[in-house]
């Protein structure tokens, strides 16, 4: 293949998947939005949500201007190439534009999604639906794009060699990581804040229903869902995809030397223009009927991601062929086994946090004698979950492994290129996968429109239903986000093991090394101690939320009784402001961790530390999103109308197992998935530090 | 150092800990054991105690007949000596009966420091610290009796080679691991059960008082507190006390070849003959004054255990001296980071969860916003607390390995000498550190029995506060069993990867090895499953529990008006067989796990399994005891009249805390500590097996 085919193919993926976003962005903001009211409340959303954004950007520019001058200083040392700093910064913006995008069209669509609602089922859906699309492939879009354009300037202005040019693109992945963990975290705390307050003094205290106008942290609440769950997911994503993508290429180097290493770069490129092929077509059969159930709702998304990963399974095939030759049939086997990993994952988060299975009932069931049995049960719950995708992932790694040196016994790279290519396959067709994922917050947000502006009880049915398809596929992405972070965090350990190598580092790999093993212990403590971080922040922005909105409801005369406004900004403003003060520790934590622990233990340290932050890590993870999932599940379960439905005991109880589960699966559990990047592209971009400087 | 002299130390130092235990035992039955009520009461704990026992043991034993059989049937096949399957069973039967002598003290004390407590604080400390003693003394004498007899045996009587002995006598670490795993869990879900249960129906529905005479359940959670604290913990660190010198030794002949390797062997048993002298000086200094508050209650016991720390530290200097030479001093530095690793690990625990300290106040102030945020807030708590032991342990194993390998740098095996070493410095001072742990649940019996009594408010009183230094210690010992713990199996670890290069199987350590890798997943998910495992079982007891104290509150006439008997025997019961039934799986996970590892993956994937399992699990077990510990202290606060005092809201959701926190720290986090050390005996015990059958 020769290299002006593969940028051709990666340009005309990156504008087919861009020019279908915009496509799809048209077709929503074509669809009308409904009522003044309906209109007032979106666009009071879509304020607080773009202030919000604005002042986080500000904070993060502050970060990435020092981080700039830091890689500066270390490319005048000779620690890195100057290419180092500019990479990090256009990881960075392309990040932080994905999830931009990827909000701008949420907070336009909800409104436009309710008032579709009004007129069909499968109208609401489709308005949904489109929105996510536009998310999704604009992320996909751009991280192509970056590609392409680092390739072209490295290698046919700066004329560098292809192992040069994967090394340095590797590192924008450090930009694009520290993006994503700002937005998460940020918008994380911000979005459970804001519900937490909001359900605690005006559900429980005041008595009034979910999302009611009178709330004056309703409009915090919905803008939350924006800024953590669209923009937060779009940048975490943005780097999952770009990062396993480039950890892929160059392991590829590596793993087939100069002869044919442009062809292994060339794979996961191709892979990815298949990708976002295949989730077009994926997207075209996402619609539904009118009589639609939750399970046949269910299945219309089902449909279209799957006929995707089919068409992708069979496309890599051709695309393994052509690139490399039929006898690395192996490595289209690695492939497949990310694809159906990724497929696996979802179907277990689903049997752990869907309602229509035992363990979501039997927690729904435990409510009856109080909520300590309910919380216990919750625990117990998540952490039996994490079984099933640790066996998923396991059997990934060892077939991907074993089946991709098939061609080439006893190169250990190419069994790590297959892992990392596992990766690849797991997240190509992001496109739709992460529509379906975007899709969630849209409608959760369009389902609070309806109810503010107290539209038909037909129509709250419709968006009841379409909110709580995007519970379920909020639950699938977030076990899909973090087992690609899993199989993506592996392949740059590898690529970490290469740098130190490279950088002429000594490294003792074995877990009988006593620095690799503290490194481990370490490394295994990361994502307990960041997600105490999170957990506490939230806990403290919460408290504060909700001495606000009881001062408002004591001080606002006529609140309650629905005469008088709430002052929504303020509620806004005390999120955002708790947010960005609160993202700045662990974050903090993230990037000195590395540093510290190579300057004390040394390379081996370092990936002792990268190895025991994964894997903990990845659990852990799935511990917290899946007890979340299904608390808050149980809690849907029962205001269906089981065990006394809504106001009994058992619905009290269920209630607060679904406050303590809000920042555990939607703040701590995904901003572990780039925690655990993060750490692997700190430890890259700095191994050449690393290597030279050390206690140990 | 002549082996007889040798073999004079151990049996000396056996006999004088049983001895002391003898005499510390007659102390405490000659103390008067009350009023008849007060005898009654004990009695009915004692039956329930023992006839839990009686049929524990009875399923235990055919387990280990079951094992027996197998253990033969491999020797037969030549993958073991013939001594395994009987080291197997004698290990099984001193950790039970460590267990079992414990429980009896225990169960006789309990209204004989209730008594004592009627005439001054001093005395009922000294009745309940000295039943703690026989529990301590006993488990370190039975522990160097054990590895006496067979070393007479195995050396004098076979004629064994010191490498061989040392190799045969860890295999009944299996045996007393398998006991433990049995004792904590069984004896684990029993107490929590029971607990639960009567807190639920009782103080919660009911409104009675804690420890109230007419509750159903009282007399079930007076048995759990000595079933489950007592025998579970005594056969827990019989386990962990036998397996670090045994882990030792072996590693020590390694590492010091056949010339010095009788040496090496010595230095742990002559550490813990000294440790038991120490002990023994160290509990004389346990006394206190009458008008003690909290602080100088737990500063005399600190008196005892620090003393003893200092006397072992400075005796062992000379040990290390006397035994390998001054030139090995880095030696005796291994042994003093475990010791003072120890003693840190105890105040970071203490720092978390008691309430002199910020962390536990803020939970308890946290109860104000109600039940959610006081659950937020304590797994918050935990997940911080994490860290500090992970420095603390991680610090010990850098020192132990680097220095204890100063005498003879390049040689790894001597530094991993170093790291059991430490190991064995931490359990040194056993004799006294597990007496004031085991002193904990006799003065938390005496509490129960001097309320059901209705002995005078200053009894009582007096009581509390012994009752209230209890819980500080069980959190303490909590704290150091599973530091020791995580130093034993790496130690372990260790030794299997030796016996495997013993058997002749291929073994590749390094992180990028992918069966390894994920060995490290599986292993890691382990301590996670177990926990599920356990945290439900006492889920579904407890719940029986609830419906059985509820039908006897509704159908036992005159029973809330005090003039009606409960029927405790049925609770007792009920607790007995859903234990028993319940103890069965989460047992088979930890014998089956390496097993099947390594039947997959290959001795590789079993080193992983152990290391990510015994990282994961330290990190988990401190979680879950350190929030459940904070729960139960920041309810304790506010019953002291913070936040509202007793019956207030904030009282109620911090008794929800207390009730999620009670199967955390005294059941699934205690039996993680066992688990991870079964995992290692399992795997060495069937390393010949592993290493010739595997998949991978």
């Amino acid at each position: 293949m020769s290299e002006y085919l593969l940028i051709t193919i990666s340009a005309a993926s990156a504008v087919l998947a861009l020019l279908f976003a915009y496509l799809k962005s048209r077709q929503v903001l074509k669809a009308p939005e409904g009522t003044p009211l309906m209109q007032k409340i979106s666009l009071a959303v879509r304020t607080g949500a773009l202030a919000y954004l604005k002042r986080q950007y500000r904070v993060v520019i502050v970060f990435f201007t020092a981080m700039f001058v830091i890689l500066f200083i270390l490319a005048i040392c000779g620690l890195l190439t100057y290419f180092v700093p500019f990479a990090f910064i256009t990881g960075g913006f392309f990040s932080g534009l994905s999830g931009f995008v990827g909000m701008s069209i949420a907070t336009r669509a909800n409104a436009r999604t309710a008032d579709a609602a009004r007129h069909g089922l499968d109208k609401g859906l489709r308005v949904a639906f489109s929105a996510g699309n536009v998310m999704g492939f604009t992320v996909v879009g751009l991280g192509l794009l970056d590609i392409t354009l680092w390739y072209i300037l490295l290698k046919f202005v700066f004329k560098m060699e292809i192992g040069d040019v994967a090394a340095v693109m590797i590192t924008f992945g450090m930009g694009a990581s520290s993006m994503a963990l700002f937005a998460r975290v940020g918008g994380g705390i911000f979005t459970k804040a804001a519900d937490i307050g909001a359900d605690l003094v005006g559900k429980v205290e005041a008595g009034i229903p979910e999302d009611d106008i009178r709330n004056p942290a309703v409009i915090a609440d919905n803008v939350g869902d924006n800024v953590g769950d669209v923009a937060g997911m779009g940048a975490d994503l943005y780097e999952s995809y770009v990062g396993s993508i480039l950890s892929t290429c160059a392991l590829g180097v590596v793993a087939f030397g100069s002869g044919l290493s442009i062809r292994a770069v060339a794979l996961p490129i191709v892979l990815a223009g298949i990708g976002v092929i295949a989730s077009m077509i994926g997207s075209l059969f996402v619609h539904t009927k009118e009589d639609a159930n939750q399970r046949t709702l269910l299945n219309s998304l089902r449909r279209g991601t799957n006929s995707s990963a089919i068409i992708g399974a069979v496309a890599s095939f051709f695309a393994v062929w052509g690139i490399l030759g039929i006898e690395y049939y192996g490595i289209w086997l690695a492939i497949l086994a990310g694809l159906i990993g990724g497929v696996l994952i979802g179907l277990s988060t689903e049997l752990f946090t869907s309602d229509t299975y035992k363990p979501t009932r039997k927690l729904a069931e435990s409510s009856e004698t109080g909520t300590a049995t309910i919380m216990i049960g919750g625990i117990g719950l998540g952490m039996a979950s994490t079984i099933l995708p640790i066996i998923i992932v396991g059997a990934a790694v060892i077939v991907a492994y074993f089946c991709s040196g098939i061609s080439d016994p006893g190169n250990g790279t190419l069994g790590l290129y297959g892992i990392s290519l596992a990766a690849v396959g797991m997240l190509s067709t992001l496109g739709i996968t992460l529509s379906t994922d975007a899709y969630g917050p849209v409608a959760d947000n369009a389902g609070g429109i309806a109810q503010m502006a107290s539209l038909d009880s037909e129509v709250r049915t419709r968006t009841d239903a379409l909110d709580s398809l995007g519970n379920t596929t909020a639950a699938t992405g977030k076990g899909f986000a973090i087992g690609s972070a899993a199989l993506t965090a592996l392949a740059l350990i590898a690529n970490f093991v290469e740098k130190i190598d490279v950088a002429g580092g000594s490294i003792d790999l074995s877990i009988m090394n006593p620095a690799l093993l503290v490194g481990v212990l370490v490394g295994a403590c990361l994502p307990f101690v960041f997600s105490a971080l999170t957990i506490q922040a939230v806990g403290r922005a919460a408290q504060s939320i909700v001495q606000e909105v009881r001062r408002q409801f004591r001080e606002i005369k006529g609140l309650i009784e629905g005469k008088a406004d709430p002052d929504y900004a303020t509620c806004v403003d005390l999120c955002t402001k708790a947010s960005l003060k609160e993202m700045i520790l662990p974050a903090a934590t993230a990037i000195l961790s590395p540093i510290i622990v190579g300057l004390l233990l040394g390379a081996s340290g370092v990936a002792g530390m990268l190895c025991g932050a994964t894997v903990t890590g990845f659990i852990l993870a799935i511990f917290m999103s899946n007890a979340g999932g299904a608390w808050d599940n149980a809690k849907k379960y029962i205001e269906s109308g089981a065990h006394g439905g809504k106001h009994s005991e058992s619905h009290k109880a269920a209630v607060v197992g679904d406050t303590v589960g809000d920042p555990l699966k939607d703040t701590a559990g995904p901003s572990i998935n780039i925690l655990i990047k993060l750490l692997s592209m700190v430890s890259i971009v700095f191994a050449a530090l690393i290597a030279g400087v050390h206690l140990i």
